[in-house]
């Protein structure tokens, strides 16, 4: 089959692979018909991680099941399904309390002392191929495919978000903690930035403050509904103390990462913390699904190299802040974000820039690399005809 | 009257100072026999803060109601109260959801944009006297009084920690979401550290670790049925993962604060923070008590002098953790745990060393300010015969 | 002044009376611009209750601060304010925790052992007046008293809806525990009903049912998206699982109460618990905040007149279904739910009916009380010019 | 294999059968060591359910693997392991969220429209052996098999309590929602209850009160710390006002279910509910595990045939209460119970009064179910030596 293949930095290539094969009596095969190159692909893609060559990227997938092994119960041939970008077994410690990102039994222990979580074509996260592929095994597929109603074709450019962006947008509300006549200030208006932003309206957010330095993405935001802030703009925490009776905003989601930057385009990892902590209310809680990771030799800030920012901890110590974060458990929002899309009140393609055949991904990857305007999402279409 | 008064770095001394009085109807005022000396008093002791010259210190007081507001209604004379240290007014934003600790109605709002929260006798919680004294105005005193049952008098060692330490050290385990079966590790064995042991212990915990460097807290947390670590001790996470299944604790407490020191005695400001997210699980929560601050000009480490630790941050979000800090909101719990000691189910007040007449204050400061051996908690008597 | 006075079963007329005073410090009196009639109000009405002769009713009031007690902090004169129907005092261990609608310290404790919760002009909430007047004490109004923005007097219809209807609405659905992309199913679409519509919504609901036997009823809560059934439709519950892939709603809001009636018109008090019980999925909440009373002599059902239903408990039991009920604690929601009416998110005014001056409160009794056709809900202004 | 096979009301016998075997890859085998009767087998027993004749009985069960399906991964060949009573398949939207006692997957979909749940060896939850016999085959064995640590032997006894009465107790209190420091009634002092009294002392409950008619349940509970009242007692409801403020308790647990009965010996359906709406607070919430059934033809009340109860619904309805019910999802706790045991802070056989060959069940049966004196809680050691 053809797939996408990683290289080296920057280096990626659509290769002839073998075909995946049904493993353990729990996969399934899927043949897919929509995989997205997602940003956090762009950090393998940059070489800023320290994935293998020859690894098949993309998990962000969908598709129609073509084999099923024999302990799979409720998966049949011709489900159409989308995956959680996490590969979970169902049955572990973390799995059975909803944390399937969180997986010890698909995770790569080598990777970290109490390492947990597994992907498809990832750095760090276990020896699974992607699926931006014409082919791919799904392992534990009872518990991994989400099964589609009957306008998947229809609304597959919506339901294929429900793989990562759409519920890591939404996660970031959640882990945020929320509620509905609450503010919400939100870092970031890549598309999960713009998911959470959805995701905010869809819950009932009374305010929505969207930052970013990109001004279409922040048309996209004002579309749904936010007031938006250029990354330049005098005092953000200021402005917004001024839009909620000098407290500042009920909570904050961060959206960006590591490598966040300032105006000057200059890389700064503690930037969007320390202003989270500044523009959030006392009591306030942060929701950072934007990824961190522990070494980064390549940064050239000091404590980044090591995996640290300077963070204002006094500051949000004292005003008795709370703060989750890490990769979103999709399987805890899958079934309900797809019933949203189901019954019509939620449509989170609007952000699909370009939809292009598997051919097209080294192309689609320089481009969406360099920021080039207009290249919000990408999806990949392998077995179009 | 008599009262303890801060007059600079390490200077305190027992005047004579004008008598509280009611200021607003729904004021009362307490005749205290019990208050007590705190951790955090010390960091205004030493010069670290910029409480003003002439202030009351005493935020841990328990009395006699003497004289009572024309607007009070619940609060009688003659009532034996306890008091949290937090001062709330019971129907702004925040008191109205339980946060007590961050009134927005009491808090001095100079201190910082967005500044919540009030306290007696404390560094930047507005102009309040302290209790260590013989009287002490209490405002809104339907609210801010506990009253105490039959046994208040001959359980008072125990009630009088209600006003903070014993609230305190159970708001990290419950910042920290400790359940029944679970493991945590608590950072810090001073008396905070040891009622967030009691509180763990209370709440059935499976395992309890703690880690200090002073044997004779140990001695006091292993007869809490801890199993301890000296700060000196190899690898501590190592040892901590051996015992839960190769994972880490479940949740973590940090009951030590800014002044956080190495084994060789030196302020390492994120050495107890780093240490947590090594020794907690993946997915696991951290509760932070221990006092952390915006600014601290006298600090030797170059970020702590603006308030920042350098936080392993990338570690943290690949582990999917989650933080809870600030001060605790006292009346969150002060009934139910003034219910369990008036049912024999706690006794906080094991770790007290000293009881001693107002007069002596100023000499137990120097004590407990030195660590000297066996100063471990000292309680004031200021109107003892 | 002049307020509508109850002197008997369906015997209510506008009398002149004393004004209302400040009686201690923490009170305010408010000038009333807009007070509605509820359809709680009709028990007293219809002699339902043992309300007292001479009673003024009235507890969804809005108005302006003429007078302020002297132990009043926040709240000034001139202010725009909204009541909650419910009066707490803000310091019991009920409201200390939220609890507002169970307040200790303002209940009446003769009416029952444990009693708790007080409200303006109601059989059984303690002794204060109610609304349906040109003035109104209000106790504790720091803590009763919602303050408006700018837009009060614009947006008055909606802002007035806070003191209950839209609050109680929303309630049921948290009660319900309704998350984003579930689907409830709400019995009733009165004003109270129609509220819990419209916050269903709000809370990205993915699908809402809705059963009542009034058209135009069922047209309004169309008009806010829901699918309704009429209640002589055959085997609702049949239907709502064909709808959720066999299931059943994932929760259900009562909000009807004791008088519910079958399609024949006929009382049949345990008719919409059974309904949810049986249309609701197993594991799935139920939120009851229509209201049921402990004894109701008048009524023909034998079990209704000492306050019991005949309960398909087995079969709630069977399912593991969970059930809350009770006033709700309006200031639990009413500052979020008031920001929401700011910012154009929410327009609960949708359902007035009928907008009228205080004299014609009688007649208007008259026709609620029929169930008059186009009555769906009336407001009255008082001190309208 | 030896196994005990219903034949018909009050009939059971030790009977040879065939021994079961994998049926599926995802099945193991296990070599029973102890499996319990339970007080729920007692309705099947009594013919007060369906359940078929042949059916081997028995779902609390304990024991070691002998077989392993080949899509089996975590679980091996000796492992020591005891089994919830509930069997999941945990990929079903109930598992997946841990409501594995509602389990889609392995539910007989013909008992109730919206049914879900199963067991081994249990009237109307599917197909599946009991454990009451020398080996059972256990469906999804990765996800029903809860490894024993080194003391699995040692402490067989205790282990074995966390198939079903331990959790189920232990279920009662999380579904009043028990916190620590509060109040809680249980009704029913037998193993359930005492497990739930249990539970109630481990989570740091306050006060915990208990009600039974038999002596030497009421002397087990106060071993365990509760304060206990026969049924006889006059109004127990004031009592516990006395005791709680003139509140109630905060919180309460049914642990009797359908078949409970008065002082007098007659089955009163409603009774237990009732009290527990009485002696529990206003907002006090009620846990409800004992088992209510959707109809039993051979009860004498009317009501009862058809599954209802005449509830005070009104009464509840007032004080705002709230009530969850339904069997527990063992696997929401046995790991952290089991580490509880482990770690010696938990000792569940302290309730064990007879430890048997599986020879001598039909004879514990007839014991059992008299009611005989001393017949607490029977262990069967099917392939003892």
């Amino acid at each position: 089959m053809k797939a996408l293949v990683y290289h080296g930095p920057k280096k990626v290539s659509v290769d002839s692979v073998p075909d995946p094969k049904i493993e353990k009596h729990t996969d399934v095969i899927i043949k897919l018909t929509t995989t997205n190159i997602c940003g956090s692909d762009l950090h393998m893609y940059e070489g800023r991680t320290d994935v293998e060559k020859g690894k098949i990227l993309g998990h962000e997938n969908l598709g129609e099941v073509v084999e099923v092994g024999k302990a799979v119960d409720t998966v049949k041939k011709g489900d159409k399904v989308v995956l959680p970008f996490n590969i979970g077994c169902g049955f572990c410690q973390n799995c059975e309390r909803g944390l399937s990102g969180y997986c010890l039994t698909c995770a790569d222990p080598t990777v970290m002392p109490g390492m947990a979580g597994a992907a498809y074509g990832f750095a760090g996260m276990g020896p699974y191929s992607g699926g931006q592929a014409q082919y791919l095994r799904v392992p534990y597929a009872d518990y991994n495919c989400l099964q589609l109603p009957a306008d998947a074709t229809e609304k597959e450019n919506d339901y294929v978000m429900l793989s990562d962006i759409f519920p890591t947008g939404w996660h970031s509300t959640r882990l945020a903690q929320l509620e509905p006549g609450q503010s919400i200030v939100i870092y970031g208006a890549g598309p999960v930035g713009l998911m959470a932003t959805l995701s905010a309206k869809i819950q009932g957010a009374s305010q929505i403050f969207v930052v970013d330095d990109i001004p279409e993405r922040l048309a996209l935001a004002e579309k749904l509904g936010a007031k938006t802030f250029h990354t330049k703009d005098d005092k953000v925490g200021d402005q917004i103390r001024a839009l909620t009776n000098g407290l500042g905003a009920d909570c904050g989601a961060e959206c960006i990462g590591y490598q966040c930057h300032n105006a000057a385009g200059k890389e700064v990892p503690n930037l969007v913390m320390n202003s989270l902590v500044d523009s959030v209310k006392a009591t306030g809680v942060l929701g950072v699904i934007g990824v961190f990771i522990p070494q980064d030799p390549g940064a050239e800030d000091k404590l980044a190299k090591v995996g640290q920012i300077a963070f204002d901890f006094g500051k949000f110590w004292f005003k008795g802040m709370k703060m989750a974060t890490g990769q979103c458990n999709v399987k805890a929002y899958n079934r309900r974000l797809r019933d949203l899309i189901h019954h019509g009140k939620a449509n989170p393609s609007m952000i699909v820039s370009h939809e292009l055949p598997l051919e097209e991904a080294p192309n689609a990857y320089k481009h969406f690399d360099n920021r080039d305007k207009g290249w919000t999402k990408v999806l990949l279409h392998p077995n179009a005809a």
